[in-house]
Order: C-alpha cells, then structure tokens, then sequence
C-alpha cells in the first residue's frame, strides 16, 4: 500500500529536516502541535521561531481522508466517493536577508469508488527557492541537486518540473513576477504501466533528500554574512511579495482557508515580519533591481 | 447626469479628506501619482507616508468605463455593452496602535446597452473602523455619526448597513473574526420612483462628511496618548488579519488585481509593517482579549 509507505515516509522525513535545522540553528528548537481534523484524519505541525538563524518556519504533515466534499470535487476537478491525502509541506523564513527562503511539499493522493477501491492516485510535489540577494551560485547548486533527482528517473523531468514551477510561483498582478528564483513542481504524477506506484514513491523521496542537500548547504554558506538596515529593508519588502503570492494566488492555501482547513498549519508559511511600502522601487542598477529583473524573466540556472 | 455629478463629487471629497489628514499630522503631505487605463479612464491615488500621526495612508479616486468584460460580467453578475464605474476609496494606517486604522469607500456604477442608453445603475459605500484597542466611546461615536447620516434618509438604513458592514468584513478562516468595530456598508442602492438618484447622491455626499466627522475627533482624541512595546506588538499582529482579509475576502481587492487593476493603487490599503506569529493568542483578560472577543461577536454600539 504505497498510502502508508508514504505517510510513514513523510514523518521521517519531517524529523529528519527538523533535526538537521535545529542542528544548523543552533539555538531554537520546534515546537509541535497535533491536530485533528473534523471529518477524519489530522496532522502535525512543527514550528520553530527566534532562532539564531531561522526567524520563523513550520514543517508539517498532514494525513485527510473522509467522504468527497463539493470543494474538493470542484478544486480538484475529479469524482469518487472518497478521498485521501497527504503530504509534507515545508517554509522556512531566516533572519538574514543573506540567507534565501525556501518552500517545499511532497504530497500523495486517492481517490476511492464507493466500494472503497483506489480509482485513481497521483503524486505531486516540488522546491523552490525565495532570495533577496541572489548569489547565483546558490541558484545554480539548487537547481542542480533538483536536476540530479529528476534525471535518475526521467531525463524530461527537470526541464519540464523547472518550467512549471517558473509558470506556478507568479504574482500576475506585478506583472508576472516570480515569487523566486524557481526550482521544481509537479502535480497528478500517476502511475502506469511504464512508470510504477513504487518509483513514483522513490522519486518523492529523492526529491526530500535533494531538498535537504540543496538547502541547508546554502544556508550554512551565508549565515554568518553581514548586512545592512537597508538590505533588511529590502528582504522585508520581498516579504511583502511572498505574503501576496500566498493569500491571493496560491491554490493550496486558498483552498485550505477556503474549506475549513486548519488555518494556524496553513498561514505558518506567512513570513514574521513583513513591510508593504506604495509603489516601491529598488534604486536602479543595484543588486535588488537586479533579482527583480531575474524574477520577472525566469534563468535557465544549468 | 449622476455621473458626472457623482465623480465632481468625489474629487472634492478627497480634496478635503486629503486636507483635513495633512492639518491633524501636521508633518506629512500627500503625494499624487495619476494613472490611466487601458481601454478607458484612469485615476488619482494620493498617498501619505511617515507622519507624525499617520504612517501610511491612500485616499484614492478613480473613473472606468468602456466595454463590458468577462470579468466584470461574472464579477457584477450583470450583462450589458458597456459600463462606468467611479469612486473614491480611503484607508488610513496611524502609526499609534491607540488609533484606529479606517477604510471608507463611495461608489457609482453605470450600464449600458448597444444604443448607449443607461439600463441599470447603483450605488455603494460604506465606511468601517479597526481597533487595536478599543475606547467604546469611540466606537459608538463612530456608529453614532453614521446612524445620524442614515436617519436623514431612511431609519431602516442604519441596522441594514451596519448588520451588512458585520456580515462583510469577516476573517471567515479565523473563526468569523471581524476586521473591526463596523461601521455601514451597502451597495446595489438603485434609483426608484419612490428614491431617487439625486436623494441617493446626496446619501453619498452625507456619508462622506460623516466619515470626516466620525473619524478624525477619534485621531484627535488618541494621537497623544503613549503606549508600549507589547502594544505596538500587538497592533501589528491585528494588521496581519487586516492584510489576510483584503487578499484573501476582500472581493474588490481580488477583482481588481485579477483584472488587471492598477496594483499599487488597490495595495496602497496593505499596512505599512506587519508581523504574522504562529497560533498567537492574547493574554486571558487583556485589553487584547477583549477586543478579539468583541470581533468574534459584534456588538450593537447604540
């Protein structure tokens, strides 16, 4: 049953990253709230705050299931008596303006007839990566470890993950600007003849052990960078970008608020401490009008 | 013609509005930024910024018209070839946690058909107040001048408007938490034999000095009044809420950005600086408990 094999994998998973930033932290440690859902199943929420490096993160899981609701029928577009679903989902806000935030989820899905069989599974996922100074190397080495886990599968996979999470993470309403500077996302991966449950479930777990790889690595690079008032200044301001991308285009968080989901797991991903200023304007030819320009034209970063 | 009536209107309010904020700060003065829009009309969006008083503010006036759009179709649930819509909409962030943020807004819509005739028309407008600590008197001061605006026309108006004005500006994902205190909110208000367009324009018109003569007595009476850390803290986790409602609820926030509105004039309601905490509660029998409860269950003021 790939169901339980991957719940069981999201909660080492989840003690697995906690522990490695704790670890790099050095200082704060996560704080850990269960809950249940009304309608069935519930989850784990970790967060940490205050740290020595970490400002504010969550990483949670979460395991639903229960009768098809109107809402899920309709955002996800499918039928079926009942459904289960679960994942990890992950958002990490440093203190440093040095060091970039990141986002990632692993999640599994199925749905049953009303006999109780599985009529149709799919996997969905991905990283990406929110600087507000970007040191391109950092860019490239995400980009590079994420390419190292799709190519083990499906040498298509990583340019086409790449694209989409281009075309995912976008305030339209700042004319197309990119949330980040990207990484992967996937979506209603389902298996078939040629492509089974199980390597589908291998792939998420490559894809968890890139994240880690990819990551803590950069943190560990510019954690101890200085920095200017002025370039908090500026990280405060991106903030202000990633907290509009979240509550007016992100599917997932919509749909969770929308649906009576657990609010407090769901808006864990809202960064501390954010600044919106009128018509703000990085000074041209700086390094902040120069990731600006980069997010409104998504690299090819290998 | 209301139309053009309605719009001369509004660009006298803001004037006075506009003034009438810059003699309480004392310091900071508007900045003006005109804009136009694609496929007809434009607006004047006027900011303040770092005053003594107010740290951030917009009061804005716009006029669009042309062709119907999908969107506007959907958005209004309303057919026709071509639409005007005008209106001055305000929000005011001051820097002290012991004066209330507001938002007013005043409106007029127009439709017509192939012939360019007018086949329907509207008004709305409202205006509501948010605490971070609440001075009942003030409160019931600001209920009060708008019920005396309601009464001139109609006494049903009053509890209609400020039941809506409840029922409209709701944290639905925060347990039906309200953004503040209330105040009125109405809207589709359409001409009839027995009301007619120059009675509901001067609604309009009475409601806009009610707005001046309900808010800044409160500005007046607070501005001096000192206040600790822990109550700034507190204010900028209430404006989280603030910022949740506008991107998540927020229906004209939410159109306009989806149909490429001019951001930075929709945005300008965002608050300066911000912070979102994990699961933050308030202390058991604080000023700050009290006011959550009040929101959770509005009050009748008068």
């Amino acid at each position: 049953m790939k169901r339980e094999e991957f719940v069981s994998w999201i909660s080492q998973l989840q003690d697995q990253i906690c522990r490695r930033i704790e670890q790099v932290d050095g200082h704060a440690q996560f704080r850990e709230d269960l809950w249940e859902r009304h309608g069935g199943g519930g989850g784990t929420t970790r967060v940490i705050a205050g740290g020595n490096v970490f400002e504010k993160g969550g990483v949670n899981i979460s395991e639903v299931y229960g009768d098809m609701t109107d809402g899920i029928r309709t955002q996800l577009k499918i039928d079926g008596a009942r459904f289960f679903a679960c994942g990890l989902s992950l958002v990490i806000h440093p203190h440093s303006p040095m060091v970039p935030t990141v986002h990632a989820n692993y999640r599994y899905f199925e749905v049953y007839n009303e006999a109780g069989a599985v009529t149709d599974c799919w996997f969905g996922g991905g990283a990406d990566l929110t600087p507000c100074y970007l040191f391109d190397e950092d860019a490239v080495h995400f980009h590079l470890v994420h390419k190292s886990s799709c190519d083990q599968f499906d040498p298509v996979w990583y340019p086409l993950f790449k694209k989409q999470c281009d075309d995912y993470f976008v305030n339209t309403h700042r004319g197309n600007e990119r949330r980040g500077i990207g990484g992967i996302f996937y979506d209603h991966l389902r298996p078939s003849a040629a492509l089974q449950a199980g390597t589908l479930l291998q792939f998420a777990q490559s894809n968890g052990k890139a994240f880690i790889d990819a990551y803590l690595p950069i943190v560990e690079l510019r954690m101890r960078l200085t920095y200017t008032d002025a370039q908090k200044h500026w990280q405060l301001i991106r903030r202000g970008r990633y907290v509009e991308f979240n509550l007016i285009h992100d599917r997932g968080t919509i749909f969770g608020l929308k649906s009576n989901g657990r609010t407090e797991s769901i808006l864990m991903s809202l960064p501390p401490e954010v600044r919106f200023e009128y018509d703000y304007q990085p000074l041209p030819g700086g390094e902040e009008a120069r990731l600006q320009q980069i997010l409104l034209s998504p690299k090819d970063w290998i």
